[in-house]
């Protein structure tokens, strides 16, 4: 048996998620399908982690055991003419058999875009979330700092959360301001890309982050009152979850052998 | 009356081109279906110029004629809630009764992008032709060269063409590679941006100009033979008809009064 390790990006918007679900069309799903097309096993692959309906990934990676003697080279062409044209499988190695895609994971990093230019970007319209009223940007750049650190994220993870333990380390996060779409006109305030990077996330947690951030950013929350949100261990304490389709998973760092 | 013009973004995957067809479905359907839908008038919209089916704009200009006494500021959000979400009114402003969208327009712009790089980018798969095989881009941007000036375009455009008239002016005509996506990798040529600017385009011409360049990138042609091509005066001296999903109508620019 071989474990195979392979990157994939793909734009979520017709999908279920990364996972298996009951109701199916999930990007896993068609990952099985594919390698079981190509090789004729029926495989159960291992992502990171999973990702959400609707939600893009610039980069995932996967891995899975195969009897399959196909030269490593050819795995990426062949798995792409069997995958529909929003997922596609861009690396592709062999690893040892010890390799784990989510236990091997040192560090993941999600972007999550806001439009808060006038009109919505037509050709990026499925990546992003478009919010036209006022933001105070350097106030939600405020807000942002208060999440970097080692802290129970029990208000900033879904209440359907089925983990044990909601401690999790954010080590970086930060905003970037696109202004290469807007006009000379006041109400174009750029495309915001939110990064948070860190050792693993909740259900939900940057879509929560990034809602609390919006209301931040609107005056309706306060920059300086992250640190109580977190501290009262409670959904309610945090803003609403931002929708999907603004969401990508946009890098991942594994542990050098 | 008012003559009123507007400028308009749009995705042209799901449409059978700008201009009212038989068929239905086209970017003028659906803008004066809304107008309708907006003043209660059965309005005939104006276009710059047609683009085909598949075909995206940046940025279009239209006119119409309206009673209507809706506030200038009112029309793009009062419209773009009548609209699907991959067509996008931007600007609009009152202009005086003999402005014409199609008569007025000097110049007018069209990019074409190659993804010339391994892996088709999944986030922009509907901008772009991808073309995995080997490209001269050197040899491209010479041929490219040779359609600026004023020549009878005959050979670049489609046998369907039913102008009188096929001598045209192209006033710039360049090649943009864009490196971001590229990995440390040999199949990894960047994509391929071709500007071409002018004060008309045929039917295809840009797209025939465009599969013509692939050619010569191909090795296939040569770009000394460009003269040669256009002097024919006969569609089969040229290249194929690129993909329509690459060609974006990217500028305009008008008469001032």
């Amino acid at each position: 048996m071989r474990n195979l390790c392979m990157t994939l990006t793909y734009d979520g918007t017709a999908y279920y998620g990364f996972q298996v679900q009951p109701g199916g069309n999930t990007i896993q799903d068609h990952l099985e399908d594919a390698i079981r097309a190509l090789t004729g096993e029926k495989v159960k692959i291992t992502g990171s982690g999973r990702t959400d309906a609707g939600v893009h990934a610039r980069r995932q990676i996967f891995n899975f055991s195969t009897e399959s003697q196909i030269p490593i080279e050819r795995w990426c062409i062949a798995l792409n003419s069997r995958l529909p044209s929003d997922i596609i499988v861009i690396d592709a190695v062999e690893v040892s058999h010890d390799f784990h895609s989510r236990y091997a994971a040192k560090k993941k990093t999600y972007r999550y875009t806001v439009n808060a230019n006038q009109f919505p970007d037509v050709f990026n319209r499925r990546l992003q979330y478009h919010h036209h009223a006022k933001l105070d940007i350097a106030a939600m750049q405020e807000g942002l700092r208060h999440f970097i650190g080692t802290y129970d994220f029990t208000s900033f993870a879904s209440r359907k959360s089925q983990k044990d333990n909601h401690v999790r380390s954010v080590y970086e996060a930060w905003i970037e301001v696109d202004r290469s779409m807007c006009r000379d006109h006041p109400r174009d305030q750029g495309v915001i890309h939110i990064y948070v990077s860190g050792n693993g996330f909740l259900q939900h947690m940057v879509r929560i982050i990034v809602g609390t951030l919006l209301e931040i950013g609107e005056g309706k929350r306060k920059a300086s009152d992250v640190p109580n949100m977190i501290a009262a261990s409670n959904r309610s304490a945090a803003g609403p979850t931002a929708v999907s389709c603004g969401l990508m998973l946009w890098d991942l760092e594994y542990k050098k052998d």
